[in-house]
């Protein structure tokens, strides 16, 4: 299912990072500096403006370290710098640098949950303020390749989902129709690069070691998003039940959902139906119901381990997930999605 | 809602531990080294036999540091020595002393599984072998003393529960009448030494450290003795869903459970249940809705802290705990129902 | 050696803690919640005024609890409130507040460096500023019992001392006559406790997590202090090397000093002199030659562990230490003085 | 100083690794599924045997992962299957295969520390038995590339160091002239996987989380090597004190060398000597005076950082670095040193 070959091969794309000195930021450049088409030529950051990269990103190529930060001020022509651009600031600070860009035709791969719901009202309900660039919901592709892939190559400006949304969306589109669709219960723990890094009390070690505890109940702010992806894939409305847990790790993430079977289904039913979609996919490792997702082994990666388990005492589907909340939840995705937007087969720079 | 005073005031009790070289052991010695009461006369532990305490106990007072551990060998007359015995050695292992201890007039506090369920049909369902003393079933009393306080002021075989039950039990006790009872799934999440001190290869540093990971699904051993108490409390069968996590982090569980409401309730109506049901218990600690638990606040401690909340989107209710998986889901537990079989006030030596 | 009985007894004294918001100030409230003479009445902290202590320090007695954090602006008279002030604030910041406490005859425990160098050059050597106090330098008292007991009965302000200066002084001082004076050379290895409560991005848990990194060469600003001690011991000037250690852990300390011996000893020499200078310590641990100090050993103690050893290979005598840098490094220990400053057995509140 | 192209190009080399359950086995299958020209084709594991390489090695490529696990019998004619044979077993049992692999003129790397010593005496004083090839022994070559590498470029037997040396011989080689022969104190802080995958309750989670502490002093089995190789270097004999520390990290290693300088140098003149050393060393990161290695920035890679720092204090060299211990401490770098044996770009595969 990995689609190559369709344009005549770019040798290069001039490729931007906005917002640098975070770990999606610097996620994002320990993968674009070994990527053999977007060439990274402008990386901005206020908080290391003026810095060489090598300075905070260690065993970059040479050349690539030598790159300095630059303060995308309004009077920096952005656009002119580059093709590609990927937004790594908070929601509400992508919005702006969007519409400029989309102005001048730049392709944009967009990581903060600013384009992520096409109904600006749901971006409204959840983030407690008016959408900034409503217009530009229409053209937005939600960034998982497994599920958009046809529109992803079209796209010009791509939502990259959060770590979360991809976490559940995956594993539960197979299933949606084979369950209840009010009886859906999630679970996930994520780690702590997740929240991002940001000073705030609550993420020094002294209170993250040896520590956890649940959060963001009963309405976290990714809803929104992960409830639009279920309902589209359902044909239905979807409304679920989430709860986060914070855990002493710094990257992974693992997510637990159960649901009540619409009808029975046996452990290898549900193993089959996974095979049937993802089996093929290069990012997607389907464990056999035995076998259970762990964090470790996607650290570092762009893939996401799934699997299935009927607990028949209660006629419910269990479904497992782990991915790297910095990879497949967040940088390595949106270069996926970004390699599809290029007509480049999806593995370029991820293998 | 302290019992004291009932009987004259005991000045000391001999007590032994059986098997001292795990993490629950050495947790009881931690705690019985400060009783005023329970006197630690008898240590036994095949490993470190003849060794003194203080070689791998550290902050003892010196006087019971200088005390050796002993290999019970049967010809070693456990009963002689001590009028009370903690039990932490392997289920199986536990109900030969037990059996053997009791004939003798000996009390018991078994913290192993094996006389949690008072059923040995429901032992052998989850243990998959016959229940070793089958005749002592009738006698034990499940030691979780909000729940048994009046049962185990006259014990003399007390099972300390499993610290997954006790994260599970004391939330929802309160609210079994209140939710659909075919509708509760819950989740946990481990610190390491719930496993026990033991030598395997997934216990290591380097396998635990930056992991995470979902097991024990979908029948987890410890759910015949949640079920049996859920039931006890509801009156009637209950059948739930349990999902079990391991973390990076060596003490504490925190559980999160989800039910749907048979009738609505709010924030308010949920704490007002729950400080009525826990309000004076010196152990519990009930925390306002929007206040969640988490693990490092009930370390090294005997207490739980408990909060609910309710996701009115789905009319489910929310509940959260928090407690040491040595302490209040293990060892202090434990002394605390001791201290109501030998009437004294059940703080004793844990405050 | 543990000094007591020499003046009637206590009832009570007011106890105030400065400045309760960071990682000092918490531990000493765990510590004074449980003393049975120094009675907790005034707590400051700007960050937190206002709200229960129980918000913020659990398992805390229930009246104590109830307590209530206040801002110590300049028209709130301390003075008035209390009898004993212990001052968890930085650097600087203490001084003030001791020149006004001592004016109105108050006890002052100061856990910051204003007063731990007799000589205000010294002070502003490391610390790049005038000191604040000079005239209050000659009646400061340097809070470590082992070594400073007499005078600390007598004291009115202590400085307590830092975790660093406590880990390297207290093995060294009985071995100074013993090593070539110039020959010292210490590497310790701390936890990000000792940092502080700080919003700084380097105390983030995705900067210290998985990562380790000595810092702070070749002069750190605890030089000061340590060599002091070491040259009032030896009688003569002592210069050392020291190189301290950030590593993953939130508590605890580690300490390994090599010195070239003046002349030999074996392993049974040096654990002898050891013997004869801590022996009877309630809170020094001697270890045997062949068991290293470990961190966990002295975690949430007043405990300070102690090996040495001989490298016959070079004639050097390697000396260890473990001890909890918020406990014997810190707080526990500035009550350990204090109880020697009220006449109470220095062990009060602490076993 | 790379070289290459002196041979012509190699397509393909059979290789195997023997004994790849542990730690640097598989972290040698994670370097060597990438390598374009060392071909994994037999990897021998007795605790694997029979399973695919996926099931304990996550995220090889399709072909790989198929590949099964064999027992090394000693009717399984190794020697037959491959060319290049890495031997990840513990030390005793790798030299028979060494034998036997070179008597069919097989090129082998030894990443125990069977050949490290060329001295067979040397090798039974640090490891108390007899050489079990002593014969071989002359024909070994030190695996450090940056210090041997001419020799390597004609190797059939590669000793691989272990992690301590590497990270203590690279930074001191350059200065062994300039300090004082006698006054070198080396302190370590390991990561545990340094430790091999052993079932050892010292490895167990609940004993390394949360604790740290030195060991394995004052004369660690590594002392032989690193002697050797600085008393080369010297050119006369070298003895060192060094102490190594276990920290709550699974991978990385941090090394603070100390030593007397014979006459002065600035911190320019150590940086440059450093400079000059290495400043063309492809994984050799010489860092300025003012920053010092950390553990992350060189985690999964085979650089080590290296930075130097006069304490005009005390005329003292203060010698800082950091390497991954399983990579450039171990398996990266035995396949950089492999590389130079078959005549390729010394980066291949490692990039």
């Amino acid at each position: 299912m990995v689609p190559q070959g369709e344009r005549p091969e770019l040798q290069s794309v001039r490729t931007a990072v906005v917002g640098a000195s975070g770990y999606s930021g610097q996620e994002l450049l320990q993968y674009l500096a070994r990527h053999p088409v977007f060439h990274l030529c402008i990386v901005t950051s206020r908080q290391n403006a003026g810095q060489p990269l090598s300075q905070s990103i260690h065993g970059l190529p040479r050349e690539l370290g030598a790159l300095t930060f630059v303060d995308a001020t309004p009077d920096f022509n952005l656009a002119e710098k580059a093709d590609l651009f990927f937004l790594a600031v908070p929601h509400g600070t992508a919005a702006p640098y969007a519409v400029a860009l989309r102005e001048d035709g730049k392709t944009v791969v967009d990581l903060s949950a600013d384009f992520r719901t096409s109904d600006p009202a749901i971006y409204q309900e959840f983030y407690d303020h008016e959408h900034p660039a409503p217009a530009l919901l229409g053209e937005a592709v939600y960034g998982i390749p497994e599920i958009h892939r046809a529109r992803l190559k079209l796209a010009k400006l791509i939502a990259a989902p959060g770590c979360f949304p991809t976490s559940i969306i995956l594993p539960l589109v197979p299933f949606v129709k084979h369950v209840e669709a009010d009886s859906i219960v999630v679970t996930s723990l994520t780690g702590v690069s997740g929240a991002g890094r940001k000073l705030e009390l609550r993420l020094l070690f002294g209170e993250i070691n040896d520590n956890m505890y649940a959060y963001g109940v009963p309405k976290h702010r990714h809803l929104g998003e992960i409830e639009q992806e279920l309902s589209l894939a359902a044909g239905k409305k979807i409304t679920i039940t989430f709860v986060p847990h914070l855990v002493p790790i710094h990257r992974g993430m693992i997510t637990t959902i159960v649901a009540q079977l619409a009808k029975s289904l046996t452990d290898g039913d549900a193993y089959h139906i996974l095979q049937k979609a993802y089996g093929q996919e290069p990012f997607v490792e389907v464990l056999p119901p035995t076998q259970l997702p762990e964090a470790r082994s996607v650290t570092h990666s762009n893939r996401i381990q799934i699997s299935a388990r009927v607990d028949t005492r209660t006629n419910r589907l269990l479904l497992f997930s782990s991915l790297d909340n910095l990879g497949k939840g967040n940088a390595s995705q949106a270069i996926q999605a970004a390699n599809l937007a290029f007509g480049l087969d999806e593995r370029t720079g991820l293998a």
